[in-house]
């Protein structure tokens, strides 16, 4: 076993989860990942923690799904009351084929969904982290070979996170401070909103494996300009490039996007919070140097800002303020590594990816 | 997707579990078993059944046991609650590696296995079964190729089951009416054994797949005779040949084997029980036509009988009659085929094979 794989399993148990004696952990992992399980067994073991591994099978998914009557769509019980009894929640991607669910009805998955959201809240109650052990699947959506794609993603994981969390912690001292932060980028991005009151997040791989970013919520009506996405989307299995978004008071009151256009109409019309902004994430790991069709990577790459359509997360809104709700939360990125700005209260940031207190 | 495996699925949810709409299902599996769940996901959600897999890796499990200390084991509290709401359990056997958690100190397995005990009670009290999917790892065993292997295993399991209920009950029925079995073979085999007050089962598929024995259990001390086990046995992950045992009013009192003798030793020494046969079973399935060190197949094979030593089952055993209580059931094979008898009550039943019914 690559020694790497080791090294991961020991940071997602003692990093990102904190196991202790006795907790009972959930593994989810697809076959492909299997190394990695073993490894995360090796180290709960030596705590005295107890596994199970629910098994993640897409093809099995894929046929379920497509063979499942909406009528029969129910709270899958027996999962619940495991959740209930859970104190931790490892969830390991990797896959030989990353498009296997594409064909899905999306209304059925959501409909279930829906019937098991408390059992989605039992998991996030846990301790929990969703991390990657790279895969063929992966290694391909990243255009990449499979060394390649290993080295890659233990090049992002592999790293001291308590000196990142201190690295880190310098941006999040100026959003506390500010109020007022403008996102420029080429000719076509010039984008400004309030954080005033919202609560930025530091994201040093507790629940992202890797991490690598930092994070807030914007006040929902005060987005205003525009903002060209560089990097491309994947939405609904299909890729998107070339995002452009207008905003006024909030709200995305025109769109564009060089192929796949028809993706994004449907995503602002999910609902009403689908057309305004949920999160602003300043993606500051440069570990992560390359865009690999991941956004459990591409949010975190050095030099990259990232907005999100859709659903604010609870931590990082403030206590008056209100909470974007949508279905949805859809993040896109803007490369920030050439002819760009953030500015704080007008004051410089970071140019051209460098920040000030580089 | 070979279509044998999506016929396979059906029996498993038709005919030997029933599912039924709304049946919350645990399945078992490993990597190398993933075609027949998918197979199996896609019956379930016909029937509107819900499914999750806990994912078997022996590797995972290996590691586990070989760095856990053993005042740390205790009950897996998040499985059990999943046990509980739980209606049906289907386990799926296959590996690529069959002896992979060999070298895992016993006691540790014993003393885990002791610590879930509610929890096995949990998963015997659903509708469940034990089948086998043809992997690497059973056909190196059973000294075939994985082609050869897998029709040898499509051969066994997808058959009639009611033509088979029906045929096994005439075997059930002169069980049922005698009381003294007599077991002749060779020069070495002639036992004689009481069965009066047991009750004979019929296995025609449901908690094993592929099924295809009749079995009963002794009364305890009736067991007279000797007896020559001329299929091999693997006991502790080793081979054992020629297994020689004689019995007086129920207990062995003379052993004797070609190869790895001690193990039998430490077999009988287990319990008091272990000295005591728990079962006589008698294969009846002739589409099982070769002997393949896995028990689930090798007891059912056509021209075979079986005895097991230590715990009888519930189900054999008459309501005022003593149940053999051990901690192991480790069946034994005579190859009846040739220069053998079985007979009820003085009368023959079977001979070299034929029986008389036929």
């Amino acid at each position: 076993m690559d020694e790497r794989i080791r090294r991961h399993a020991k940071i997602l148990v003692d990093h990102c989860t904190d196991v202790q004696e006795g907790d009972m952990v959930v593994v989810s992992a697809s076959v492909e990942s299997r190394d990695l399980v073993t490894a995360v067994y090796e180290e709960l073991a030596k705590i005295g923690a107890h596994p199970i591994t629910k098994f993640r099978n897409s093809e099995a998914s894929r046929v379920f799904y497509d063979n499942l009557d909406e009528e029969h769509v129910t709270e899958v019980t027996h999962s619940k009351a495991m959740w209930e009894e859970t104190d931790v929640a490892i969830s390991i991607r990797g896959s030989s084929n990353t498009k296997t669910m594409n064909s899905v009805d999306p209304e059925i998955r959501n409909k279930h969904s829906k019937a098991n959201e408390e059992t989605r809240e039992l998991r996030l109650d846990c301790r929990w982290v969703l991390t990657q052990h790279p895969t063929s699947g992966q290694a391909q959506q990243a255009e990449m070979s499979e060394m390649e794609y290993e080295d890659f993603v233990y090049d992002a994981i592999l790293e001291d996170w308590e000196d990142r969390k201190e690295y880190q912690s310098q941006m999040v001292d100026i959003l506390e401070d500010g109020t007022e932060v403008q996102i420029e980028s080429g000719d076509d991005t010039d984008l400004r909103m309030s954080i005033d009151g919202m609560n930025p997040e530091n994201d040093y791989g507790e629940n992202n494996m890797p991490g690598g970013e930092v994070f807030t919520a914007p006040v929902k009506d005060s987005v205003n300009g525009t903002v060209l996405f560089d990097k491309p989307l994947l939405a609904h299995g299909r890729e998107v490039n070339d995002v452009y978004l207008e905003f006024e008071d909030g709200e995305v009151v025109d769109y564009s996007a060089s192929q796949n256009e028809e993706v994004i109409k449907s995503v602002l019309e999910t609902d009403d919070g689908a057309s305004y902004l949920g999160e602003l994430g300043i993606g500051m790991n440069r570990n992560i140097n390359r865009f690999t069709y991941n956004m459990l990577f591409d949010e975190k790459m050095g030099d990259t800002v990232h907005l999100a359509l859709g659903r604010a997360y609870d931590r990082n809104v403030g206590e008056d303020r209100e909470q974007n709700q949508s279905a949805i939360h859809m993040d896109m990125i803007i490369d920030m590594s050439e002819d760009s700005r953030i500015l704080v209260d007008d004051e410089l940031v970071q140019e051209d990816g460098e920040f000030v207190f580089e």
